[in-house]
């Protein structure tokens, strides 16, 4: 079983559109895979379920210590499942934030899961404690990011809580690499940017350009793949997915 | 005195863009203008000043109630002001979140500005405190919004808490508008999403189109305005200025 975190301080830089690609794409591979909502606005949830119709979510995991067997739900195929969120998730934070237990809770809910190949977690846009169980219980965190200044500014403090659960919690986390996001290729900014953020992460081969084909995927509640199999998006996310799976092999 | 809290929990909308190219516009028009960095992560504070090298920051008026005007520094031109933030306000949170003073904090602070013609506030992307302080603090609410699926599917929580802030604690908030950023015109996702929003928010009749001239003017450091006066995105940022000062005298 694999487990991958994808997270970013930052909202806005394409962590919920990659966990549902890299889901659904696994899926469609027939990878058994599980996607995991770790953020209190459910925008991963609303693509496959109604939030509010939803009995079971990640607050009651945060509350309860339930299993997380015991609140997944089927979703997209045969091969994929989601632990969906709601905005009760929010008011679990204060609850948990003082506890030495606390960065634990999403690792421990997560045993007796090996049935599952991938397990994808799309972090919220905070170093919250959602975040945290999130890094806590992977073995990689993806980084989706614009080529953005104020994208740039943020990722320091997203380096030193991913060494510090590698250094006090998780030794085995492994940054997988920065995925680039609604790139506009060409541009100053592009050509300004990623060789300054290469010298922080490995960045995919793969990059994903900016266009309407993601945003209309989400308003159709589709995969990229689903919705418009020939656009530029769901061809450049199939090639990132293929990358992934390289690299795991390696 | 006129402030207007710049506001959106969800991140990548174009709350900072928008703070800043509001702010440095009205100060452009020799209006004296304080542009307050209610965010963490310091990306407006960042455009004026290393926030590293900021003394005394707003964590230390939400840890300490000094006035606002103990911290504010120079910026831009003789009629702006920046009141800066840093990283060391995320500890502020959880310290405040209790308190029935909590919510009271910024706009304790505010007293005594009255030399300011316009006090900007550039939220972070969550309801948190910091974000209600801000409301709580403002005449009016501007939000930033793109033309997409997870923008609009966040915005019945922050219509909840304006309603809950203006009927409990400051009656006199007004939502001043939502301005759409990131446009892709003529696209179906816009043509699907814009006549939804409308029944929710008045949206202003400038929108700021997707472009390069934005993110290249973060890079350098200054307004869209300053960085390429006859770009699409400067142009749509000065119509959008006027309006703003056209509701307000209404």
């Amino acid at each position: 079983m694999i487990t991958i975190a994808v997270a970013n301080q930052k909202g806005g830089e394409g962590k919920t559109t990659t966990s549902l690609n890299l889901a659904m794409g696994l899926a469609r591979r027939n990878f058994k895979t599980l996607l995991v909502d770790m953020d209190p606005q459910a925008n991963s949830t609303g693509i496959f379920v109604n939030p509010e119709s939803v009995d079971k979510d990640l607050a009651h995991l945060f509350q309860n210590s339930v299993k997380l067997k015991d609140i997944i739900l089927p979703a997209y195929n045969e091969y994929m499942w989601i632990a969906p969120s709601s905005l009760r998730l929010a008011e679990m934070e204060t609850v948990s934030v003082n506890s030495v237990e606390a960065p634990y809770i999403l690792r421990d809910a997560m045993q007796g899961l090996g049935e599952f190949d991938f397990i994808i977690i799309d972090c919220p846009p905070s170093l919250s404690i959602f975040t945290v169980n999130s890094l806590v219980a992977s073995n990689f965190v993806l980084i989706p990011l614009q080529a953005e200044k104020f994208s740039m500014d943020g990722i320091m403090g997203l380096q030193q809580t991913i060494s510090s659960i590698k250094k006090r919690i998780n030794p085995d986390l492994e940054i997988l690499g920065a995925l680039i996001t609604q790139l506009k290729p060409q541009t100053l900014l592009t050509k300004t940017i990623l060789p300054v953020l290469g010298k922080y992460f490995r960045i995919f081969d793969h990059t994903i350009s900016d266009g309407v084909a993601i945003g209309e995927s989400h308003l159709a509640k589709k995969s990229v793949y689903d919705y418009n199999k020939s656009s530029r998006q769901s061809q450049e996310y199939e090639g990132f997915l293929e990358e992934v799976l390289r690299e795991l092999k390696k």
